[in-house]
């Protein structure tokens, strides 16, 4: 078993059995995969895990609840997708079941852990797919493959049926390749049928984000950025501007990914230790020796920060600011790169630190395809206040839609 | 096996094991029990199911974060306590376990299914307990005992290493014979170190729930309506008038009862199918009769219902109202009343009905010992908005202080 075994598989499905909708609805005629640690009833969810599926997993006797939710919406369910091992990487890279292609760059990695959701969307296999995003898993795939994807408030969408990972900040996400359908699944997974005005926000470019963002990548932003900046009210400041002086990227890393540790130590902590399962070398490390490894006496500390952190981003949020920044700060690694090295470099740190400002807050995020970067998607974000949710996605929408070459 | 069978037992504890303090803190010198269906490292969690025990449950590695927070803040953990049976009951009867005392109202039921907690901390055993709360499971035993009991806003304190049974509904409680113990544990908690004004609300008293009340809890509560209606801007509504015309305790109870139903058949239903855990008759045909047999299909319509009535009673709420009502709206019953005939009548529906305003909505909800009735604890509830948490307990030790008697 080599960790860093990268092998690229076309077909992103781990299950192809398939389900008719229950009645018409919003979401008729779209087609949908669901990752695989999503309860569908007569199958076992195998959470990209042999050692799960060996000693914990059993045959599902119903649907998680978002899938109830799409089939009754008239969408068509076609088949489960890879995950990264236990839900527990950014990369995409499953040891044991391969990497799904990333149809917009095949030599590079797709990002996971919803990986194969995100391969199967970007190749035209499904219109949309449902991923999981505890620490970017939806937003960092979605960005590499050239996707739309979301993350919503926390809590604001069911978990139940879900294989939980860390549950104070897992959320179900979802993957679209056009703004259209994500807005269109989205109202039915809040299951929110309202009115939303599109909001006459604030944009604010997150400056220490932008400033950590490979040059190639900033190039292709900024005539996006200049466009936004000429059609919406906008300004710039740092993260530390907006929250307290000690927050930049590097803070959000090591705090969400402390919280994460200790939550997913909960969560497999007394599996990996009592039934000794079968796991990668690497996802075997990462539990031994972080999330166990991680001080406990540390918790209370630690959560206050992330309160203090989630009080003042919201203050500012919910004076009708909105985030924005680049989705992942580097191009999507090349499949040839991710050897043990790499696991010790910046990438994972950068990555997932940009996208703990979500995790951090419990804010919904849109990340939208924008720009190429040498034949590379480039994903740029959008953060609003905690619930805001419709209104991030309707002002994603007109965003787009006024950006020139759209 | 007799599910309707009552034996009262004097000790709420199933395990005695204690931790001490990390740290000395904000609860320095206050004792705390847990209930059995958190983990605490070396122990087996119980969940009030000989089945569960016998089938799922192995030793824990690592303390619930929860449990975690107050030893970090200087409180001494003295033990687990008895569940109901997967904590699936509001009535605090464990045909496996027995049913913890009701210290208050000893030949009464204490309510569930935090009833160890509540028999704790009624008995002097400890300063405070926490439980878990899904459709009113620490706010119905806190009534029945004499206790303050808090239901958090979904989502605020962790749930990691606690057991689900409805992920979207499931929420960590505390129960406390004092609002300032209650205040103390609540800021550790919600990990909130900064300061709340008190705020200056209008009360509104839900006068449909107040029609439902039993005469004798009417009649105790009549003067603390009176009061708290001098000592603060007051109004009365319908939760009908608050949201929607279909809108009563009988709309609450079926519609959070079907949606807990769905998710507990997903948190369940694939052990019980494939396992055969041991049951009592009452659980199991709960689980087979009712979770198992809720049509699935109807999950997006009654998800629109909680949304849109979400939205409705938040509206409300932000514009700075407090809903107050009864707790529950009848006396404990006696142990001996609890035959299955009782499972048929309308005091669990009405009891749930109640207490379903802050589980369809996500609010935060106190209640407090206000008044007894013939020596039968009455307890009164408010709820304030997503999210106002430290404000409602700021209010509610504000309006106990002033309340003469008290």
């Amino acid at each position: 078993m080599n960790p860093c075994d990268t092998q690229s598989v076309s077909d992103p499905f781990v299950s192809n059995t398939t389900h008719a909708p229950y009645a018409p609805g919003a979401l008729d005629g779209l087609t949908f995969a669901l990752k695989d640690n999503m309860d569908v009833a007569g199958e076992i969810p195998g959470y990209g895990s042999p050692g799960w599926k060996e000693t914990r997993a059993t045959e599902a006797v119903a649907h998680a609840i978002c899938m109830e939710q799409l089939l009754g919406a008239g969408a068509i369910y076609k088949g489960k997708t890879i995950s990264d091992e236990l839900a527990y990487s950014l990369l995409g890279v499953n040891a044991f079941y391969g990497t799904p292609v990333n149809p917009k760059a095949p030599d590079r990695i797709p990002g996971g852990s919803s990986s194969g959701s995100a391969s199967a969307v970007a190749g035209g296999r499904v219109d949309f797919a449902l991923g999981t995003d505890t620490g970017g898993s939806v937003r960092v795939p979605a960005s590499n493959c050239g996707l739309w994807g979301y993350r919503p408030s926390h809590g604001l969408i069911s978990l139940s049926g879900v294989l939980p990972l860390a549950p104070s900040y897992d959320t179900v996400g979802v993957m679209a390749r056009n703004g259209e359908v994500l807005d269109k699944v989205i109202r039915v997974l809040l299951a929110d049928d309202g009115h939303t005005a599109t909001p006459r926000p604030s944009l604010c470019f997150v400056e220490d984000i932008f400033h950590i963002t490979d040059a190639e990548f900033l190039s292709a932003l900024t005539p996006i950025r200049n466009q936004l900046s000429e059609i919406c009210p906008s300004r710039t400041a740092t993260m530390a501007d907006i929250t307290a002086p000690h927050v930049d990227w590097r803070w959000l890393f090591e705090n969400l990914g402390y919280l994460l540790s200790i939550e997913i130590w909960n969560s497999f902590g007394a599996w990996v230790t009592h039934e000794k399962p079968t796991l990668s070398p690497g996802v075997e490390s990462a539990l031994h020796a972080y999330a166990k490894g991680s001080d406990r006496k540390d918790i209370q500390r630690r959560l206050t920060l992330r309160q203090t952190f989630q009080r003042q981003l919201n203050d500012f949020l919910n004076d009708g600011n909105i985030l924005c920044f680049p989705t992942t700060v580097a191009p999507a690694p090349r499949l040839s790169e991710i050897t043990p090295a790499f696991y010790e470099g910046e990438y994972i740190p950068r990555a997932m630190g940009v996208n703990a400002i979500s995790g951090m807050s419990s804010a919904p995020q849109i990340t939208m395809p924008v720009a190429e970067a040498g034949g590379i998607p480039v994903g740029l974000s959008f953060v609003a206040g905690y619930g805001q949710d419709r209104a991030l996605m309707a002002l994603c929408n007109d965003l787009y839609t006024r950006c020139a070459g759209h």
